[in-house]
C-alpha cells in the first residue's frame, strides 16, 4: 500500500477500504504523508465523495489518531457543536447557561474556517483568556466551577486538526463526509457521551439547503449510533448572519449582552432549542417547553451571566472587559453603510458577509494568517425588517485603509425590496 | 481574487478565466501559493478537466513564468517534441537530418524519469559532449553549424517544472489538459514558432490508447493555433520499444548506425513522418512524399551523419566514438535471453521493458539518481517476427550482479504465440 495508489483510487471515484483510510490518517498524522498529498486526496474525496462505511472508518481513524479523552469522572457531559456559520456566538451564550443549570460543560472549540468564525478565536479576543489548557486543568476547571471552554488540544484527534486546517486552506470545507467525520471524530475523542449538534443551513453554512443539512444530520446521527453516543441534531437557519455582529471582539460583546438579557431574537431561538435538548439529554428535564422556560429564567436572574464571568476569570481572562465591553479595542476605521431606498430587507447573504468580514481582517485565507480581532461588521437590520432611505444598515470595522470597496460590496450584499418580505424560520428541523 | 476562490471554482467544475489562471501560475511560481493549495487545484483540474481556452491560458501563463527565449534571429526554427517513450532515439537521428537539409535546429531536451528515456542523458553518454550551454552559446552554435542540442535551462517555464514535479507526487500525471499544457508551455518558452509533436501511444507512453492520444494531439493543436504557433502532431505506436536498443550508450550506437543508413524500420517510419512535416512547416517542401525522399537521400549521401559528427565536435564531444562506436564502454555483464519456444513475438510491453532497463541501471527512480550509461537492453526481435526455440530474443547489459531476476523478468515480458501475429502500424495518425 502506498499513498499514490490511495490518491489514484479516490481520484478515479473508487471506494477506499478501512486499511487504506487508516494508512492515510496515520501517515498524515505522523508526517510521512506530505501536506500536498493529503490536499490532493482531500480534494478527490470532496469531489467524488465517500459512502457511509468510508465516513465511519474515517471518523474512527481520526478519533483514535491521538489521545481519547475519558470524562467519565465528570458524570454526564453533554457536548454541543455547530457545523459553522457567520455570526454564530451560540456556544459563548449557551454553555454558561447550561453550567448555570447544573449541566457539566467541558467543551473544546475550533478556530475560524473559511468564511465562518471560530469560537476559539472569539474566546482569545478576551485579553488574558487562555484557551490552551492541559486536559488535567480542563477537567479540574469543570470540577471546580462546572464549565471550561478551551480549544482542541494537540493530542486529541490530531488527524482531524491537521485535516481541518488543510481543508480551510484548500477550499474543501463544505463536504458532508468531511464535515460529518470531522465533527464526530472530535466529539468522540473529546469523551462526550451525549451530543447536541447545531446543523446550520443556508448561504452562510456549509450546507446550503435543507436537503444537504438533513443529510449531514442523518450522517452524524448514524455515526453517533455506531459509536454509541446519543446524538440529537437541530437544523438552524444560516441564510443571514446569526444575530447582528460578525467578527471576534464584536461577537464577544453581543454574547455578553445576550447573557445580560439583551439577546437578538434569532440567537435566542437557537439557544433555547439547543439548550432544551441538552437538558433533556442530561436527564435534567423531559419537557422541551419547560426546559426553555428554565433557560430564560437563568438568564433573567443573572445566573448565566455570572457563570460566564466565572468562566472567564477562571481561565485567566480580564473580566473587566466583560463587565464593561467598551474596553474592547476598536478598529481604526468605522464605516457606516446607509440605505439608498425605502423598503424591506430582502436578503443579506451570510456567506458573502462572512467573506467580507474576513477580508476586513476578521478571518484567515491561509492557516498561518493572523486575525484582526477588532475587524468585522455589525448589522442594524435583519431580513424582513423595514428600512428608510439614509437609515443605517450596518457598520464596517477595519484597520485597512482600502475600505471603500468593502462598503460598496456590503451595499450590494444587503438587498432591499419594495414589497413586504416575510421573516424566515430560525429552527428548520430536529433529527433525533 | 484569491487562491481559495480559484480552487473553489474548479472544485465546483466551473471555468477559470485568464486572470485566475495567471494568478495561480504566478503565485505558485513565486511561492506565494503553497504546494498543498496547488495540489488541491491540480486534483480538481484532473477530475473536472479544463476546456481549450483554459488549457491555452494555462500554457501561456506557464510559458511566460520565466525567461522567454527569442530565437527570431535564427530565422524559422522548427521544434520537435515527443511525449515520451522507451527506446526513443528519434531526436538524435532526426535533428541532424533536418540540419543537413537546411532547417535550423535549436532544441532542448529533458532527462529520463520513470520508465522513459531522455535525450539529454543519451547525449551525455558521448564522452565530452556538453549539454549545458548558455543561451548565447546555444544560439551561436546554431548560427555556426545550423544545429545545437542541449538540455533545458533553469529559467525556462519554471512554473511547468514545479507543477510537473508536484503532479508526479500526487498521482496527477495522466491528465490530458495537464500534459498538453506542460509540453506546449516548454516549447513556447523555448522560442519555437513551429512545432512538430510526436504523440506516443501505447503501453510505453502516457497515453495508453488511441482515443486519449488523439485527444492530447487535438488539445495541443488547439493550443498551438490559439498561441499562434503552427503545430502538427504525429501519433506513433509505443506498445513496444522503438527500434531495438534501450539504454543510453546502446541507443547512441543505434542512432549512429541509423544515420549511417542502417535504421530499424519503425524508427525510420517515425523519422520520415516527423521529418517530412518539419520540412513542410519550415517551408522547405509542401509534398510529404517528396520530403521523405529527400530525407532518405540526405542519409544515403552521408550528409546527415556528417552533420551529427559536426554537432558532436562543436559541443566538445569525442567524435572518435561516433566514427567507431566500438569505443563506447560496455557493461560488465551481457546476458543473452533465448526463446524457449517456436512461434511469433506477440507482445513486448514497452513500459515493462523501460522499467527493467531502468532497474539494470539505465534510468532513474528519483531525479538525483545517477545513470549507468552502459546499462540497458538490446532486443533482437520486433512484435510479429518469427522466432525459433533457442534463438536469441534479447541481450541484457548491466553492471549489477543480480541479473538473474532481470533475465526471468524479460522472459516473462516477451510473449510468444504459436499463431501468426500481425505487425502493428507505427504511424497511427496525423493531427494537423
Amino acid at each position: 500500500m502506498n499513498i499514490l495508489e490511495i490518491i489514484e483510487k479516490k481520484r478515479d471515484n473508487k471506494k477506499l477500504n478501512k486499511e487504506e483510510i487508516e494508512y492515510f490518517i496515520k501517515g498524515y498524522t505522523n508526517g510521512e504523508i506530505a501536506d500536498y498529498q493529503a490536499a490532493a486526496l482531500i480534494m478527490a474525496i470532496y469531489i467524488n465523495g465517500m459512502d457511509e462505511e468510508e465516513i465511519t472508518n474515517m471518523t474512527l481513524a481520526m478519533a483514535s489518531s491521538g489521545e481519547m479523552l475519558d470524562l467519565s469522572d465528570l458524570g454526564t457531559v453533554v457536548d454541543k457543536h455547530s457545523s459553522g456559520g457567520v455570526g454564530d456566538k451560540v456556544t459563548l451564550i449557551l454553555m454558561p447557561i447550561m453550567a448555570s443549570l447544573g449541566v457539566n460543560v467541558a467543551k473544546m472549540s475550533g478556530r475560524s474556517l473559511g468564511f465562518t468564525g471560530g469560537t476559539a478565536d472569539k474566546l482569545e479576543a478576551i485579553p488574558g483568556y487562555n484557551i490552551n489548557l492541559s486536559i488535567e486543568e480542563f477537567k479540574e476547571n469543570v470540577k471546580k466551577i462546572g464549565i471550561s471552554l478551551i480549544t482542541q488540544t494537540g493530542n486529541l484527534a490530531p488527524a482531524d486538526k491537521k485535516i481541518y486546517a488543510l481543508r480551510d486552506a484548500i477550499s474543501c470545507t463544505s463536504s458532508i463526509p468531511l464535515i460529518a467525520s470531522s465533527i464526530m471524530s472530535k466529539k468522540i475523542a473529546a469523551g462526550a457521551n451525549k451530543i447536541v449538534l447545531d446543523v446550520t443551513c443556508g448561504s452562510g453554512a456549509f450546507m446550503k439547503n435543507i436537503h444537504d443539512a438533513k443529510e449531514l444530520a442523518i450522517q452524524m446521527n448514524k455515526i453517533g449510533k455506531l459509536a454509541n453516543k446519543e446524538t440529537i441534531c437541530v437544523i438552524t437557519n444560516m441564510n443571514e448572519p446569526l444575530g447582528y455582529a460578525v467578527g471576534n471582539n464584536l461577537e464577544i460583546v453581543e454574547a455578553v449582552n445576550s447573557l445580560k438579557g439583551n439577546m437578538p431574537k434569532d440567537v435566542e431561538e437557537v439557544v433555547l432549542s439547543l439548550g432544551a435538548y441538552m437538558l433533556k439529554l442530561a436527564r435534567k428535564g423531559e419537557n422541551i417547553e419547560e426546559n426553555k422556560n428554565r433557560i430564560q429564567e437563568t438568564i433573567k436572574t443573572g445566573k448565566a451571566f455570572h457563570k460566564f464571568v466565572e468562566l472567564v476569570e477562571n481561565q485567566g481572562g480580564d473580566i473587566t472587559y466583560i463587565e464593561n465591553t467598551e474596553k474592547f479595542s476598536k478598529a481604526k476605521y468605522e464605516i457606516e453603510v446607509l440605505s439608498k431606498n425605502d423598503g424591506y430587507i430582502k436578503e443579506m447573504n451570510a456567506e458573502e458577509i462572512g467573506k467580507l468580514a474576513s477580508k476586513l481582517g476578521a478571518g484567515r485565507t491561509k492557516k498561518e494568517d493572523e486575525i484582526d480581532y477588532t475587524a468585522g461588521i455589525v448589522l442594524n437590520k435583519k431580513v424582513g425588517d423595514t428600512v428608510k432611505v439614509n437609515e443605517k444598515l450596518a457598520t464596517l470595522y477595519t484597520n485597512k485603509e482600502q475600505y471603500e470597496e468593502a462598503k460598496e460590496e456590503l451595499e450590494r450584499i444587503i438587498k432591499i425590496s419594495e414589497e413586504k418580505v416575510e421573516k424566515e424560520e430560525t429552527i428548520l428541523g430536529i433529527v433525533k
